[in-house]
């Protein structure tokens, strides 16, 4: 009985993820029991591989979505444990194959899985997580999740694919910069929503409302990691700092500022891009090419725009305070430190 | 009308597997209209290199075996075009991911594809295909076929992991051996197999039968390709030989010399499998090795063993033409030159 004063956790400095957090805890259990189990397998580099990742620090942010996404109708069903569970294994599997192709060397503050236990390893568990995804979505038995995260888990990678085909080409525009976010981020987000009201036997107005709201999170989510990755600093980022433009990704900042590029910029921008060829001092250059463009405000303000439409989104679900927490956690993404 | 002869395709001559894929060349036409279809997408990569490998001279061994599997019973079903093409998605998948993994040089006769394309578009157009595989079942709607080919993805992935976890490993045993032969290769076979008798709504006896037959023949299978890399020639085998050798894997001939290894041997096998340290003529020694073990020979009595009892299963299985094809295939198999 060392603390017997009663704690309000949900107290106005908790951020509203914190808060989303508190508010599904008891669900969240749940999906946390769920991951760990599945991710058990004879072979015990398998759970320390899935475990070393999905332990170090992620927010948990989709599996939440899904939660969040069907405990706003009046539903008790355990079926979006196993569900959440699938989309954070779905989650996770792109992030191993992702730091295997980008040559990463840092996610949330710590050195990546492929670092540590090889590119080999990654890849494989990917692999495994990823099919343990479809055996807890079989497991449910809803041919219309199978289809909606199918779907989901086909435009990730497609999405990748294009990202990493149009790495350093100078010539991608804004519509190819929205359309790789769509893809490999905006569609899971819309996938872990979706999925709430199908679990919660909704109709398909329900359905597409919060696949909107996820999708235009997703964009904006997306949008913001990319500024946050020319300006943040890397504590607080908890991965490397500049890591796209070490990876000549022609991420929305860029974009926006070759624009407006001068000669010497565009020719900055091809050398340290394209040709990935850079030097010291390269990384404060390009940070001061986006300041002088206000590449990074007007990146900001597309996240905003994407925010308000995720937020108009969710007018036709119901009034609880679970919608309010999906809200808050709009303004919060839109609002993250840059 | 440059050649008016008839011409008698199914000759002695040809081999039971060309007897097979003459007796279904129909049915495989869709199943190739179906891989065609279902490979495309708006970035030019993902057709490029799934096309570069799909192309390549493989057999589709395992779409064959699911249109027999099917075409077996009294059914004109055209559901088994999509499920064959999903099959073999996840067979592409995992040789994508596998080349990848094993830095291998060469497949098929042909450059591999992370060698052509990169290890990066290799990993993302091999989870394409992956997750395209789930939208032809989930297009389909069978929940018993999610689960089936789901199963055997989860447990491919394992035996890849556990693979790698005993590379070089000299304590490695025939049971792990076995397990992973099980897990990588036979498990899908086993799959394509069984969702024949699925998706012609038969009973689990006829599932069970031919579950069983692919599984046996998985095995045998593999065990026969892990021969051949220690004893055939380059040109018969279509890839390059001692990759086993040169990757440190722990394949049958090897365990099997290992149970009766002198000193010298032992401490042959650790420099070069467990060390990596590998001299010209070292390829040589080993089969030397080998010969002298007669691991091959005995290697050769195990696939014999296994493909009897892949004989034996198909037992329930109703006689005909195709049924026959499929004992043909298991002869084929387990007397594949080396």
């Amino acid at each position: 009985m060392q603390n017997v004063q009663p704690q309000d956790k949900s107290t106005s400095s908790a951020s509203p993820l914190e808060k989303l957090v508190e508010a599904l805890s008891g669900d969240m259990q749940h999906v946390n029991q769920a991951i760990l189990k599945n991710m058990q397998a004879d072979i015990d580099m398998i759970p320390q591989i899935a475990g070393y990742l999905i332990a170090s620090g992620g927010k948990r942010l989709r599996p939440l979505l899904t939660l969040a996404a069907t405990r706003i109708y009046d539903t008790q069903t355990p079926r979006c444990y196993g569900l959440a569970a699938a989309v954070e294994f779905i989650h996770t599997a792109t992030l191993l194959h992702d730091d295997v192709v980008d040559e990463s060397s840092e996610r949330r503050g710590k050195k990546t899985a492929n670092l540590v236990f090889g590119n080999q390893a990654s890849v494989l568990v990917g692999d495994f997580l990823f099919s343990r995804a479809f055996q807890l979505m079989v497991a449910d038995g809803s041919v219309d999740v199978l289809r909606i995260l199918s779907d989901a888990s086909a435009i990730i990678s497609a999405g990748e694919v294009k990202q990493l085909a149009i790495t350093g080409d100078l010539s991608s525009t804004v519509d190819d910069y929205i359309d790789v976010a769509q893809s490999k981020t905006a569609a899971l987000f819309a996938a872990a929503c979706e999925i709430g009201p199908v679990i919660a036997d909704q109709d398909a107005e329900q359905a597409n409302a919060l696949r909107d709201y996820g999708h235009n999170l997703g964009i904006a989510f997306q949008i913001v990691d990319d500024v946050l990755d020319y300006s943040a600093t890397q504590e607080k980022l908890g991965k490397t700092i500049g890591d796209d433009f070490a990876e000549g990704k022609m991420s929305l900042p860029v974009v926006l500022a070759l624009e407006s590029a001068t000669e010497n910029e565009r020719t900055f921008w091809a050398r340290t891009l394209t040709e990935k060829d850079r030097q010291d001092g390269d990384l404060q250059t390009a940070q001061d090419i986006l300041h002088r463009t206000k590449s990074l405000e007007r990146g900001m303000d597309m996240a905003q725009r994407y925010g308000r439409k995720a937020l108009e989104a969710l007018a036709p679900c119901p009034d609880t305070a679970l919608t309010n927490m999906l809200r808050d956690i709009v303004e919060f993404t839109i609002s993250r430190d840059f």
